[in-house]
């Protein structure tokens, strides 16, 4: 038996959050919140199921779902979006993701990405025979040095990957980083995948800078949300891709194949939770405040960092602390002390030495408090 | 702009459903039910998701769910898998079998593919740069000739896809297909797909021939089905794929950059509700009888039929009726009588001129006595 794809393992979050349980560690490595969804939106779920949506949804997604999602993108970036031809759900940003590569990247088309990057963007570059352009990022503020991506362009490249709020590293687009990459693609057939997956979720009132604030990024860009991040109900599964009429006609092309539609109750109750805009205005602070109740656990101890600006992931720097490769060092962090996180290097193709941690802190106090107790004794 | 995709449109299937909610036609074309799921797996759902199993599932899914699908397949088929290594949840059959053609055909590959065939095959194919090799089947039995199979094999054959009970003719494989089959496939490296999707939905006493009925083939073979046909639940696109151990980690690495996991309070309902074998093992004579309400209502019509022996689909012949292709007469029959099917046609590759209409049955006796009394004036 060859495997097609040797080199392809198990990806990080199932290894460390198996890793965690094992251990009985507290798990601040893959990315999900320890607490309850509002009940209200669990309520609605439990309406629209026992009432009869449960058949297949349109495969466009549910109307309402993708009107509400068009209005809320107009009251918060001003970018119009059709519901009907320009708005599509899917089964999580990250099938979004993967039918956005696979409707537009071809055999010997290059890719450009960022790393560290979100760990399906390659292997769905890879699935199409698209060859990925890497450009590094570094810690501690991991910004992107647009004269080194407009150097990396070539007649062959096809897609830009973005990524704001960025995960793993927390940081996030300016108005100058859009203004740069939207001098780049202009005059030139390349398309955008944004993952906005972290959109709500932006602190110390830095706004969200999406793909679709500047008009000449939106008419190439497939921009990939979730409402799993945004509303603490990551196994819900369920994300949207905007994109012009044109694009979102091939993006469907695929997503029809892929997985056709995604759970339909659930879309029914989400299209009438954000009918009240407070459910996802109130998220921002909601987050910043469980940033700093882990930043202050853990402002005594040896560990160095910035500040996260997005997401809800903080990364810190442990040089001071050992020696250890960052991928040694979360194993054995979670074996010893009881702590799970995710060592920042697994998201470079070529694993730097760089010595940093990501730890998630979509984490009840308790647990961020616990945690950051136990990290400062390091 | 230049489609990577340009000879793909969009599937028949949400095609014809639009056009009968433009026509307010009864709706026999794409395969759903219009009656409710049982009140117990809906009551369940809201349980789990409510008491908090709202993150994301495993990357192989709930652990509940898979145990009690291997329970069941080894009760049914005699077959084992181990629930931990080789059982997977996917986000619908239709991940599924993407998954396990991503997972094993490569640039240049050839894959067996019998016609009619399910609409999502060529696509999965073709993005893999796979080569399909086609071969017909036709009205009235749909049998499959094996020593034209054989005949097809080459040194580049990679995979057989097979569906049984076929959507969209209703044959089934036979204990002779699965020995022919078997025959075929020993000693060369040949992987299938079984798309068994309606393996509760089979009459007359025929029993499901699965593919992990036959050891040699069981070892080869990537088997995927779906809860969404058997419990009425098409839109909660939940399925699942039972493969060996080597064959489930290859699948699990394109099923974790593909969707990751799927909607998780309804893992946790289903792993319940299947511990009540009556739920399934109820499903056959249901199904038979809706079927039966359906060949009752034509009895006295033009139509030419052999009755359906699995899925929830009835094809019949018009030939008597009219000298139209059935792509134009669906559309016409959905227009002017307000009954809506499917073309069988559009599933080969090139339409044939078989004038062969496919009803769905998985309706209320109401819709099916009164679409019968239609297409009975005919
Ligand atoms: C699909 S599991 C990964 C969750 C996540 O987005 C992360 O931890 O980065
Ligand atoms: C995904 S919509 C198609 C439903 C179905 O299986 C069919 O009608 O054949």
């Amino acid at each position: 038996f060859k495997s097609k794809l040797p080199n392809l393992g198990t990806t990080i979050f199932t290894t460390m959050s198996a890793l965690a349980a094992e251990h009985g560690a507290l798990n601040l490595s893959q990315g999900f919140p320890n607490f309850a969804a509002d009940p209200e939106l669990l309520r609605l779920l439990g309406e629209y199921s026992t009432h009869g949506f449960n058949q297949y949804a349109p495969m466009t997604g549910v109307r309402e779902l993708r009107e509400q999602l068009s209005l809320k993108t107009k009251k918060l970036y001003g970018a119009h979006y059709d519901s009907e031809t320009e708005v599509t759900i899917s089964s999580g940003a990250t099938e979004a993701i993967f039918a956005a590569i696979a409707a537009t990247v071809s055999a010997g088309d290059e890719v450009i990405v960022f790393e560290p990057a979100y760990d399906s963007y390659l292997p769905a570059i890879d699935l199409c025979g698209g060859i990925p352009v890497y450009i590094t990022l570094h810690y501690p503020d991991f910004q992107i040095d647009w004269d080194l991506v407009k150097s990396k362009i070539s007649p062959k490249t096809k897609m830009i990957i973005v990524n704001t709020p960025h995960n793993p590293t927390g940081s996030v687009f300016s108005e100058n980083d859009i203004n740069e990459l939207a001098k780049i693609v202009a005059d030139r057939d390349i398309y955008l995948v944004g993952d906005e997956v972290y959109e709500h979720i932006i602190f110390d009132g830095l706004s969200h800078q999406s793909l679709c604030t500047n008009s000449a990024l939106k008419e190439k860009s497939f921009i990939c949300g979730s409402f799993g991040k945004t509303f603490h109900i990551t196994g819900w599964k369920i994300g949207y891709c905007f994109a012009p009429k044109e694009l979102s006609v091939e993006f469907r092309k695929i997503h029809q194949y892929l997985t056709f539609s995604t759970f339909t109750p659930a879309q029914y109750a989400l299209a009438k939770y954000l009918e009240n805009e407070n459910n996802y205005l109130s998220i921002p602070s909601f987050y910043q405040r469980k940033r700093d109740v882990f930043l202050e656990s853990i402002a005594g101890s040896r560990f160095e960092f910035i500040p996260s600006k997005g997401s809800f992931f903080q990364n810190v720097s442990y040089a001071n602390i050992t020696d250890a490769n960052d991928a040694e060092y979360a194993i054995q962090l979670t074996k010893t002390i009881g702590v799970a996180s995710i060592p920042t290097s697994v998201f470079y193709h070529q694993k730097l030495d760089q010595k940093v941690l990501r730890f998630c802190f979509a984490k009840d106090d308790e647990t961020l408090q616990k945690a950051g107790e136990i990290l400062s004794k390091l």
